[in-house]
């Protein structure tokens, strides 16, 4: 783990630490609607002198549009290239965020402090910036380290019980790209566990030495892709639809089923292994219904994927629970039999 | 020089090697109206099968809105990380395209093929992308280093004069900084040279070689803002006027003259110096009038200047002709006094 992440109790007391001793010129704090009331006023008596901006919270808010009034603001705060931007809030405001500080002047310094378990075990991780661009997902991006990352385990208490599920999914998919034991001490326990403090801290762990190996994704990294495949384009399609709008882990769930069906049709994975995960995952998240139109779109939807090579998906399987392999090519075809095989669970 | 600039008869040449060898999955061109026109016929016998995206030219242009329809065009070209942007056109062209490929899906590689003076010797070295936001000059940005530069002086012979004498400007400022004695052996001949070919060469060898000491300003760059605190503050002002707007090397002139009569004024440069690089630069460049309003908005201006630190404005100075100091404190007043100087010329 790298030494910038501080995982517990004490970690607002290090954030204030670390405003106090760096100096920096100005402090802002980037805050949406539900961060405002349950979370800055914890944070608040940790902070110096600040200004705050707040946005509007959600991923149909992750636009350039957004990015254009926090600059805006940025701007009239006067910030310079030796001021600080605190992220305060779940995966949004820690990737836009970030990708706003990363921009500005052409790089302020950026601090993350996520709200959200989701933030916590994953998107706070690993130094991807970014925001979508016409419905697609993280489509404008770049690379860029935070100063250090604050993890307060005491702001899950403020998250409703669908936001904790969908940061348990990414804690999963760590379990099972890279952790076979530690999937099999937990399926039991599930959610009733008692110490989420060690189990962001196990998913940190993970993350940071997946992303040590290969910070700019260049080959490894994209283990961190099991379930993103799928996950990515359900999540792209169901956000445009008010009702049915997902939660990025719910989606990554359904995507996790289906690329975990997928292993096993390639001959990497035993059905043994494939009825545990599903066992396991049904247990948790609830089925989301889909049309035989929906799964025409949601294939399609997949081609537009970051980590594809011209027409040809490129997919992480796994070939045995806690071991992935990247760049497994797959078809529009088998994309549609996967999300079918959702659908009969 | 870093090996990957390549500058003269032969450019066009390499740069059909690279794409060549290289195995892009695909080839765009960024190009505006004139370098669609005068540039893009040169280029194209040299380029492998490839898509066209052509934008307005100009720095008015320079904006996240022209950025949004590049993004748009490459989203529906499905260019993904493996392709190439090639960006033939003046330093808006080039900042504004390597921006755009640094965001695309987290990155895209890109070549810089600039078509101005001013870009072969200045904007497409030094891996500075960007673009202008709310009327601050490339207030938005990252660092990132095109794959290769390809410098061909024939691009000259389609330049108006104004171009040229635009771009010199920052030849000019690359002696005054760093060579005493080039300066001492062109200035009596002027645009009058025969040899732009070896002038933008020696320009590029210098810039080089100061952002190799120093590639993200953490301080000797800096060098290299010499004429650009109050060239950028006059060159920001003037382009919301139709008809005043200057080209940038125009305000950069300007700049210099402000900024070496300041350096006088602070005792670091002699008398002797200021006369002679006043005689030279008013003989190239037209006076461009300035009412007494004009000069407090720009000298107001230049306190958002990016190299500022909180309300201080830092200046870079020439101690010599040849050599230069940065990180000198100004004053708002100054700045006033040393426009003042300039009207009075």
């Amino acid at each position: 783990m790298t030494e910038t992440i501080t995982i517990g109790a004490d970690a607002l007391l290090r954030l204030k630490e670390l405003l106090q001793n760096r100096a920096f010129s100005k402090v802002a704090v980037l805050v949406d609607e539900n961060t405002a009331i349950h979370c800055y006023p914890q944070v608040k008596p940790y902070l110096p002198e600040h200004h705050l901006i707040q946005i509007k919270s959600g991923e149909t808010h992750k636009t350039l549009q957004t990015c254009e009034y926090i600059w805006q603001r940025m701007t009239e705060l006067n910030l310079d290239r030796w001021s600080v931007l605190v992220n305060l809030g779940g995966g949004v405001i820690g990737d836009m965020g970030g990708f706003c500080a990363a921009l500005f002047k052409r790089g302020l310094y950026f601090v993350q402090v996520p709200t959200t378990l989701l933030a916590q075990v994953d998107a706070s991780v690993g130094g991807k910036t970014g925001i979508d661009f016409h419905g697609l997902k993280n489509h404008l991006g770049v690379y860029k380290e935070p100063v250090a990352v604050f993890i307060h385990p005491g702001f899950l208490q403020t998250l409703p019980q669908r936001e904790i599920k969908s940061g348990y999914a990414e804690i999963i998919k760590h379990w099972l790209i890279a952790d076979g034991d530690m999937f099999e001490q937990q399926r039991t326990i599930g959610l009733l566990t008692e110490d989420w403090e060690e189990l962001i801290r196990h998913s940190v762990e993970i993350k940071s030495a997946v992303v040590e190996a290969d910070p700019l994704e260049g080959g490894y990294r994209k283990v961190l892709n099991f379930g993103h495949t799928v996950g990515h384009a359900v999540e792209s399609y169901l956000i445009e639809k008010p009702d049915r709008a997902l939660l990025h882990g719910e989606a990554i769930a359904i995507g996790m089923l289906c690329e975990t069906y997928l292993s096993v049709k390639k001959g990497l994975l035993s059905q043994d292994a494939l009825d545990k995960i599903e066992t396991f995952l049904v247990s948790v998240y609830e089925k989301v219904p889909l049309t035989e139109d929906d799964i025409q779109t949601i294939s399609r939807l997949s081609l537009q994927d970051k980590k594809n090579t011209g027409a040809t998906i490129n997919c992480t399987l796994l070939e045995k629970i806690g071991h992935a392999v990247y760049d497994q090519p797959i078809t529009l075809q088998e994309i549609q039999e996967s999300l079918r095989y959702y659908q009969l669970l």
